[in-house]
């Protein structure tokens, strides 16, 4: 295999690719980028066996080809060269990486050995821009549980009915839901995504508003696919939680308040919230105040702030975190907390479009 | 105690403080942040034993009064408080730490079981500017070598000889030696101050150019002075190394070469650098042709660069993080590489108006 290229093209594809070679595996083959020249065209694959990344460019192949080359060993080396224009050549078990007068030489491996994950069809896509698929999953991916504790809690659940997509995470103690609209209109679709491949998309996909992301879904897999990029990855099986069977549209009080006001103050009280001693803070709901306060052993906090408030007064405990939690992913200047006459019912944060909707479960105090 | 300032200024006073407080210590008050109001003034202090900031700003006063808050605790708290008036106040062994109607109500100790470093009397300074000292100490202290194996080398040497400053650190494989005039003329100084220390007044020091540092020396101490704060430490015991005696004058071969594009080839080289497996770059020094070639187990990386050179030919080895180490530091665009026809000798790296010298002892390959 012969190639030249241009480093910053380079440097782009080898370090996307890489997101996908997984730390720790037992096929050695794994832990490199596979690297494939042909028709002018270089392509760079790498999974774990579960999630893979496939992306590409174009540019000069003067000898076709299919090598695997250690990936950390790769992005190390690339990301030292110089700008400018970059020869990879392979001689036997040897690459050369060429950089004007700079030459390394590593080993490399046939990309024969490679082991792919299944190639999927791509037909009948889901089409929504990044920026909504990117901002939909940082906004429900942090209420998911630990693969360890309940795999299905572990991933996020995808539905698409005709034109709209709805993202639901939830760990035991809280949902976050968000829905939007699609750019297309789509059969029905149930899946369990895992959280790790979520929280990767997010963060590789480039948010923009403008581009678009297709999403092929099959039986067993998930492919997102922009620009010259495909990230595919294995689905979770099982049946998803009826969480509209969790959820009440009822209510009996409702609070609206100030997003930032409330967010800074219950972050300002988890001063006092520490790993083996999570004290709840408290919510005193009394006319058009709202008093929080939380009380641990090595200090106290409290506050008050202004609300408008419909029903009953109530006092209710929450973990702090999992409201600061919700409320970070709100944009809304002004936000409704709706709740039941009841310190055992969860509280529910959701705007009057439904766009998304946040249930706390409370704690005894 | 009861006092009221703004929150910004309070926080840049309680930072600045909890820079000295140590992260584990037998003498649980030295944990604390030590606040003493008095005469419109509030200070700040804090020390390890050996080493202490003090600090201070000009507010209101409401009641006098010396209180010893947790650092930790004191900074969080601090940092989560909205910007405005924020008020501390003392009853019995709480502190209130109130800001518009958020309360945090914390454990506080008397003020009177604090125990201070040594005041020194500030008389005589050596005056430098923050950049010259802040510059100065960075471009040295990265050669100093580890507490554990031998305390004088652990320490940066500094000499003050008429209006000439000179700091010194070394670790038995290289030597690192910067020399600045001062902004006065002071008696002969020469001692050494813990690296610990350095790094520290480094960061704290805003480095401005305009702006100066007053330092003072006695048998044991060294203080750092500057704007509203205050910097003590104790001094290495002991007698530095004659560097003047370790280091040669003549050489018997000279390169000049470009800083840039060594330093980019002696670190792309370190691709192949690993801990426990720590191979030299070698430099072919051959007409004025330089090559660069470090081979490792598992890939090979040489380089050639265009050099002036004077006196015959040589290969000689170097750890490359020593090399890229002194490059780092040196802002010339061409340097000066200066060695004896001795492949046991060392390498100097030293320009012309002797501001600067990093001597680097080669390895065996």
């Amino acid at each position: 295999m012969k190639i030249k290229c241009e480093k910053s093209a380079l440097s782009t594809c080898v370090n996307m690719a890489a997101k996908a070679v997984p730390r720790e595996t037992t096929l050695s083959i794994l832990e490199s980028i596979l690297i494939e020249a042909k028709d002018g065209k270089v392509t760079f694959t790498a999974n774990d066996n579960d999630f893979g990344i496939f992306t590409s460019m174009e540019t000069e192949v003067l000898e076709e080809g299919k090598i695997a080359i250690d990936a950390k060993r790769l992005c190390e080396i690339v990301s030292k060269l110089q700008d400018g224009e970059i020869t990879i050549v392979t001689e036997g078990a040897e690459a050369r990486i060429l950089c004007g007068k700079a030459k390394n030489k590593i080993p490399c491996r046939s990309g024969e050995d490679y082991t792919y994950l299944p190639e999927i069809e791509k037909k009948d896509p889901i089409i929504v821009s990044q920026f909504t698929l990117k901002e939909m999953i940082k906004r429900t991916v942090f209420a998911t549980g630990n693969l360890e504790s309940n795999k299905i809690m572990s991933g996020l659940h995808m539905t698409v009915m005709d034109d709209k997509i709805e993202l639901t995470g939830l760990d035991g103690h809280r949902i976050a839901i968000r829905k939007s609209p699609l750019r297309n209109s789509h059969e029905a679709v149930d899946i369990i995504i895992p959280g790790k491949t979520v929280l990767e998309v997010s963060k590789i996909i480039p948010g923009d508003d403008e581009q678009e992301v297709m999403i092929y879904v099959t039986d067993n897999y998930i492919v997102f696919s922009f620009g010259d990029t495909v990230i595919t990855s294995r689905l979770i099986e099982g049946k998803y939680f009826d969480v509209n069977k969790m959820i009440n549209a009822d209510y009996e009080i409702e609070i609206k308040l100030n997003k930032r006001e409330l967010y800074t103050s219950v972050d300002a009280s988890m001063v006092y919230y520490k790993e083996g001693n999570k004290k709840p803070i408290i919510f005193n709901i009394e006319g058009n105040n709202l008093h929080l306060e939380l009380n641990a052993q090595d200090g106290k906090y409290d506050n008050d702030m202004d609300i408008e408030h419909t029903g009953s007064d109530l006092r209710i405990c929450f973990d702090p975190k999992y409201i600061v939690d919700a409320l970070k992913y709100i944009d809304d200047d002004d936000i409704y907390m709706q709740l039941m006459n009841n310190v055992k019912m969860p509280l529910y944060i959701r705007d009057k479009e439904d766009t998304y909707t946040y249930v706390i479960l409370p704690i005894n105090n």
